[in-house]
């Protein structure tokens, strides 16, 4: 990539082709009222950026020309306020909920402005295509800044996007006090999933995984009162259901259908078997989230699901309230992200971060903002 | 079948095999101090019954040395009633709600009794069997009794079974008023699904089949405020959704998911194409209740599923408050169940009335209670 | 008044202290990009417009030295667009829902806009004041326009703002099909509950008064499917509560806590014996909405809401959807608003139709737009 | 007091008038098929005994000719098993859910079970009378016995009564991870809920009192995450409302409506004052619960809790899980119930325990069960 990084006014790191980036000037962005602009500090990578990485694109394709400004995970400091802002001031520190919906659409007025059709997120393909946070000077709503305690740093703050994702998914998946939770994968949202549900006051909670060293990450960071789970990738769908509520008594006799004492599983994974066994180890009237995305189609048990009424949810991004309490939890010390950084590269670096996250390095790779 | 049926204490129609059922003489059965006699009138016939014609089984399969008496909807008149019965007196017309539940486990408590799995249904394998209502005489707890409005016949009343079906369905499709639901299928469930979302203040519903002349049917039934659409069997389900949408002026532009303005999908016809065009048509926060069971697993859409945020619910059987409202809707002739009932067969043919409904002649066949 | 009203560009009623208005020129609102200005057809008076014109203030007093202009409820046509404006244009009809929230606060996004905090509502005394509907341009936010169906006038279209308040109140008490619902008070609110519950399923609706004329008016216009009922003023609420129960037959015998067969009160009068009415007749675990309002603290029958649970709401004007299920009411028929409408005053006599509210003439009188 | 209670069968505290009962002898109770019987252990006492105590009957009155058993509050070993029970056996160390309900009505089958019009309540006045747990043996339902872990102690199983009444009142309070909570009264029940709230993820719990010395109580026993705050008796509720939300930083600018940061008050101490204050620190949309009982009526603020659309809700008893949640707390060690017993008191003196908790001696008083 270009060297000139120090004397451009936006570095950016542009995608124009499946593995061909570079490293550009873009202008700096035009600020409304009630935008603030933000010197980025860390970017995450994610799946999705990976996705983009080899196929330039997931759903829509980047423009070719153009090129699309990478990025959505990311945290920074204020550097500048449009006019009417008065909830920010230059030198705040906060993390960045990277998508401003339309705010005048039903579903931004009824509570679900995640759902909105004119949501502008971050390094979406258009048109019109939005700009990443991939970058070092960043334009953002006021209201979707965050800002961080004195405890928190800059490199953490960038975790509570996925956070707040998993925030997202027990809040979907009605997680009450009491409740036996299984979580599907041991990713950095699956992670999550079981500390928040843990804080949403679940008795149980367990994590399930096929590769031994994801569990063991697992247990150490999850701490006391989470249970991890091997799954056996020699034994069918309903075989590892069967294991697994046989191997923490959560059987249950007298079903016709089958179902053990489950109340809440959130599927983190995107596997087929991992999907149905979620769904088998449920007990009749539980719920199910589905956070994990694998093929668009995959076969599902439909008629279990029928059966035990269950209540099945897709869950998309984040909504009302969500980055608030994932930010509380890092103010609290109730979830200690620290341990999920597995490294930090260099901005210019940031196809080195991308293909690291490919080969599964690691849980989260951190890209260190355009420094001076 | 044996002609003796003046002569015997409580004749009753026993299957032991696929396609090999008899008529048997069964004691009259013992009544708890809650329970009532029921004198059966008339017994419906549905899909389930033919599936047990066929297959001696469903799920479980019946013990072929003792048999299973058949038969699970039903309308009667209260005979003689149990010790400590208050609401009921003999004469009463009634119609039967046919499971009562241990009213002890947790499902039973927390107002999920139809999730019990202690529940004893009619008509079901054991162990222990239960009984169906396909038989002179039927005991059954008195609050799964509902007292008949004296302008519903005994005849209509049958049909209150899959009418407690649909209500239960668009309750748990929460269906609102002003909404806007298409239900997939023509059967008897499809049917009254769409009623009773009207019922519920739907303001646009649509009724979709591939069959014209079920379709057909459905447009004289149902009548103002519903409208039906043909499904093309040589489209797939995404093109069969497109359609659809624009047929209706249900299309939605702007969204990177594709969906339309449908606020919910009650599919009740458990074919494949029709799950994935329920799917494909709703809005982002869309409900989606399945009701129809066809194969066990079916390919379904669940990344759709994530990005739209959808709540798909199984449903399964009735509950709470679902008959009351089901009779209230005949009472107070909101909805007709009349011309649903296509022919009237004797006890003693109960067998031609599945072979007849396997055939699909008619949308509801009843079998006339043991005449004196 | 002065009687140049042709001459000025805004003509406008400006409250400046009780019982003094004055009909002033005002300048033509600015547009945002998003913004309509709107050529006021109707304006509606409602008690809140009769209170103001008393007391000149409601809560906050006006400044008398800037004054108020008066009016919230009102129709209109389209006049001109702002820059951004998509979904309307001029000479559109449309039904004007006269609060823009801001849009970004914890309760906008949460799908509650009617309880934002920096809400700007017509005729609201500040700072900053806002304009009200009374006056020949008023500019509003494009999602806040409804646009008529060709079948409702803008007489009509007037009388969506209180049908929106009953459908709200009728959302928050949960009103379900096969309910039996109570509603307190025969004014236009209470009146419109009464129509809109029905509509929302409920199996009995009985609507309750002192005044023999306004149960008469109600009778006519509600109805069939609802029932009228005269409180005794010489009766305590707990005597009128037991004979209102006995009068429908909503008695229930084996309660500790005294109470009825009702599901759901919806109180709109505000009296004191009324409320208390309202709380007794409910059944445990029974939904009581508060719409009218009365003096700001009452005499609370608050152990009885203890023993029966019940869920007690207060209510606040609309919120999301509660327009457009208005409209759809009276596009297809289902409502009819027109007999509502007692009377049209020519704006020039605006402060008349207060006077006439305020003798009780009438249900609603509306006042005509500025005439060309 | 009778010296002779070693040669009764099963001795029984029997109040027949005020301050005036009697030791007797009573029969053992009948077992039906899902019945067990208790030997009892320890015996709480609660505000309502000593209502009891003072007034012979609480809205009814005791039989002065029969008189009755008292308690409700109590923990116990099974002694015996009726004909069916499978889930316990004797020796089995349980706490007591002292009310059966009817398992039939509406309220029962639809999850709401304290609502039951025929619920037999321990130590209720008839007709019929129940019996009381202040005796030797106690016969209950099976699935109303909650099996305590090896660590709970039958002392401290006794607070799971008044644990679950807070349990109870959380979740009608929905109150949601990362909450601001206020809890009126430093009572038991209040000090339960503020432990209760904070185990459901509220961020911020405060509760009040008037009592210093309550207060210190509260500060030990809660811990961290919890802070207290005294009201002013010299100041009215509105006052002490700002002073609480200046306190605490829970300030809201821009309301029309006063109001602060609050999402939810639990109101435990039945004061007039106490619940007006509560009302008013709420924010807009906020929810208040209450729990304590005081005068039948008392001055409300409706006006506020409309303007502000409060939920308001009664809060009866307990409920489907609350009591298994209960339990769960003290198993694992989040809520210690301990240091809330002040003193336990010899069975023969069980009037003294009245006496000392009339006087205010103590949290909560336990009387020891019959020694051998």
């Amino acid at each position: 990539m270009s060297p000139n990084i120090q004397t451009m006014q936006n570095p950016s790191i542009v995608l124009y082709a499946p593995k061909s980036a570079k490293l550009e000037d873009k202008p700096i962005p035009f600020l409304n009222p009630h935008d603030v602009l933000i010197r980025i500090a860390y970017i995450g990578v994610c799946g999705s950026d990976v996705h983009f990485w080899h196929h330039a694109g997931i759903g829509k394709s980047i423009n070719s020309s153009t090129g699309l400004t990478m990025g959505h995970e990311a945290s920074g400091v204020i550097h500048s306020t449009g006019s009417a802002v008065k909830s920010l001031a230059p030198g705040d520190r906060v993390a960045l909920e990277p998508g401003v919906p339309c705010r005048v659409c039903r579903a931004c007025k009824s509570g679900t402005y995640n759902l909105c059709r004119a949501m502008r997120f971050a390094a979406a393909p258009g048109p019109p295509d939005t700009q990443g946070t991939l970058c070092k000077f960043y334009a953002l709503a006021e209201d979707f800044c965050y800002v961080l305690p004195d405890a928190v740093g800059l490199d953490e703050a960038v975790l509570v996007e996925p956070l707040a994702v998993a925030v997202h998914a027990v809040k979907l998946g009605d997680v009450r006090p009491g409740e036996t939770v299984v979580v599907m994968g041991c990713g950095t949202i699956g992670l999550m999933c079981a500390a928040v549900a843990r804080r949403f006051g679940a008795d149980r909670v367990v994590i399930v995984d096929v590769v031994e060293g994801k569990l063991e990450f697992a247990k150490g960071w999850l701490g006391e009162g989470i249970e991890t789970w091997k799954a056996d990738v020699g034994v069918d769908a309903e075989g590892n259901a069967r294991r697994l509520l046989k191997a923490f008594g959560l059987e249950e006799s007298g079903m016709d259908t089958f179902g053990g004492k489950v109340d809440t599983v959130i599927e983190a994974s995107g596997a087929t078997s991992s999907i149905e066994t979620g769904i088998h180890v449920l007990r009749p009237g539980g719920k199910y989230v589905q956070t994990g995305l694998g093929k668009p189609k995959v076969e599902f048990p439909i008629v279990a699901m029928g059966q035990k009424e269950l209540m099945v949810r897709g869950c998309f991004r984040y909504g009302p309230g969500d980055y608030e309490l994932a930010v509380g939890y890092l103010r609290q010390g109730l979830i200690d992200v620290k341990p999920l950084i597995s490294s930090v590269t260099k901005f210019e670096d940031a196809t080195e971060a991308w293909e690291k996250t490919a080969r599964g390095e690691g849980i989260k790779i951190l890209i260190q903002g355009v420094q001076d």
